[in-house]
This record gives C-alpha cells, structure tokens and sequence, in this order.
C-alpha cells in the first residue's frame, strides 16, 4: 500500500513515526529514510535509534531554504544518494514499512526526478508498504497512493509569533 | 499548549504517538489516556508500554457503536473513570506532555460533559503540553487550543472496500 501524508500543518512527520512504532509493534521490519533533517535534532530520533527492527537513514540533512551554505546542486547530490539507498533497498527486499520522509518536499522542489522516484516507489511497493510525506504531495504522487490524508493548518502558534518548542515542533 | 489533531482522515492516532516519542527523545515525562481502544490490538501500544518516561491509561475500551454489547450508561460510567484519572494528573503534576486519545469522541458523543473537560484540560495546560484527538473536535475546544490541525481523508482504501491492515490501521 501507498500512502501519502501531506498538508501544510503539524502533524505529517509526527504521524509517520507513530505509523513505524506501529509496525515495529507486529514486529514488522522497518526503514526510515529521512530528508531534510539534522540527524540529532528531533526527539524522535533518539527514541527512534534505538528501537529494534528499524533502519534509519538520513540524507541532504540541510535544506537550501533554511540553510544559505548549502547550493542546489549539492543537495541534488544528496537526493541521489538517497535514491541510490532506495534502489538498495529494492533489492535487498527485507522490510514490511519503508517510510520516506519530505520527499514529497524533494518532488516540490526538483532536487529528485519524479518519474524516477515513482517508479521505485511502485517497486518498494510490491515489497512492502510505503509512506510518502511532506507537504505539496504532487498530482501524479496522490494519483499513485491508496491512501492520502491531508493535515490542514487550522490554528498555530507560529502565527502568533511563539516559536517553535521543544518537544512539540522538534 | 493545547494541541488538536481533528479530522476524518488516516493519521491523528499515529501523529499522537509520534509526538509521544518526540516528548520521551527529549527525557519528558509523558502521559497517555486513551479511550476506545482495546490495549493489547494496536501495534504502537506494545512498543510505548515498553519505553521509559511514559505512563499509559486506558478507559472505555469499547465504543458501543463498535460494540454493540456495551450501553451509553456504561461507557460514560467509565469515562467517568477516565476524567477523575486526568484530575488525579491535575494534582499530581508530574508529566510534560498529556496525550488524550479519542476525548473528541467522547465530547462529540455526550459521554464527557464539554465543560468540564474544557476546565480540566486548562489546568493541564498550566503545567504541561495537553494533546487531544479524535475526529468532529467541538468548536469550544478549538477555540481554546492554541494549535489545530485537521486530517483530511482525500483518499482511502476502505472506499474500495481493502480491510484494515496490521501495522497501517492498527
């Protein structure tokens, strides 16, 4: 199954780890491949890490956009070592959840080929089930999917001006 | 501060239980009181009973639309039971982060009366981050939260009849 989580409020990347605490409790085998992310940041890494049955993967941890040392040409060389564990991953053929975190945001911005991407996604598919997420999901992504859930912004404190808590965003 | 996660869509449960181990990652004290849930069917509920940090309640575990052997009377006896573990947390004070699983439901339902849940859920929030989920949030409570987000179903296999899948639904 394919599923997309996607939406411009709080909640996707929160969802997909409880989706792999999920899977990990029918002891399923589980691969997180995460993008974006600094890989000693958020809380649930370190819960994450040390769970048993869970691969955990990282690349091109600092986006262009919060991250002015970083070029697009070197994040789009981050991205291909990401797809270059994917294809990996394909073949390797051992987990029941794989889980690609903000590649929807990879998608967005161009840093990986779509049809590329959708292509391995249908084949790690036929292995497992795939979690998509991040916000802007692309038109041909949600026409993929099984399942899309949409996490709508309705209320944040960001609008408020409080930032962002320990905790809660990180 | 007071979260929602509302929505007819796939990923409130899951996004909980992430933040939970969001929480944990960064040594919080954490509570979680779920409703309707039976406590040894969801595979999260296996890995989070094992991890340091976390307390777990569970009260009405059956919802008598699933259940048909269970009257109204009974499950607003045991959210009873549910609201005076939550006022014991109130003067015991020890958590970081309050997770209530469902408790829209419960409002949504008339099991819980809404102003007394809203009372308790500000004196929660005097002394940790208060989560509740559950879809048809009541428009009292996201008045009073300070972030909501709503989980849109776009797309969802049980539409095409699939049943409920281990490790994705549950």
């Amino acid at each position: 199954m394919i599923l997309v989580i996607t939406g411009n409020g709080k909640g996707k990347t929160t969802s997909s780890m409880g989706q792999i605490i999920r899977a990990l409790g029918h002891n399923q085998k589980v691969c997180l491949v995460q993008l974006f992310k600094g890989e000693n940041f958020y809380g649930e890494q370190k819960i994450l890490t040390k769970l048993e049955g869970l691969d955990f993967f990282s690349f091109a941890t600092k986006h262009p956009f919060c991250f002015k040392d970083i070029s697009k040409e070197q994040v789009v060389k981050e991205c291909e070592q990401a797809v270059n564990k994917l294809k990996e991953i394909t073949r390797d053929n051992k987990y029941n959840l794989i889980v690609l975190e903000e590649f929807n945001i990879a998608l967005r911005d161009k840093f990986i080929d779509e049809d590329l991407l959708l292509t391995i996604i249908n084949e790690l598919n036929k292995q497992a089930n795939v979690v998509i997420t991040g916000r802007g999901a692309s038109n041909k992504l949600i026409e993929l999917a099984d399942l899309v859930s949409e996490v709508k912004e309705i209320k944040h404190p960001f609008n408020k001006g409080i930032p962002a808590q320990e905790g809660i965003e990180f």
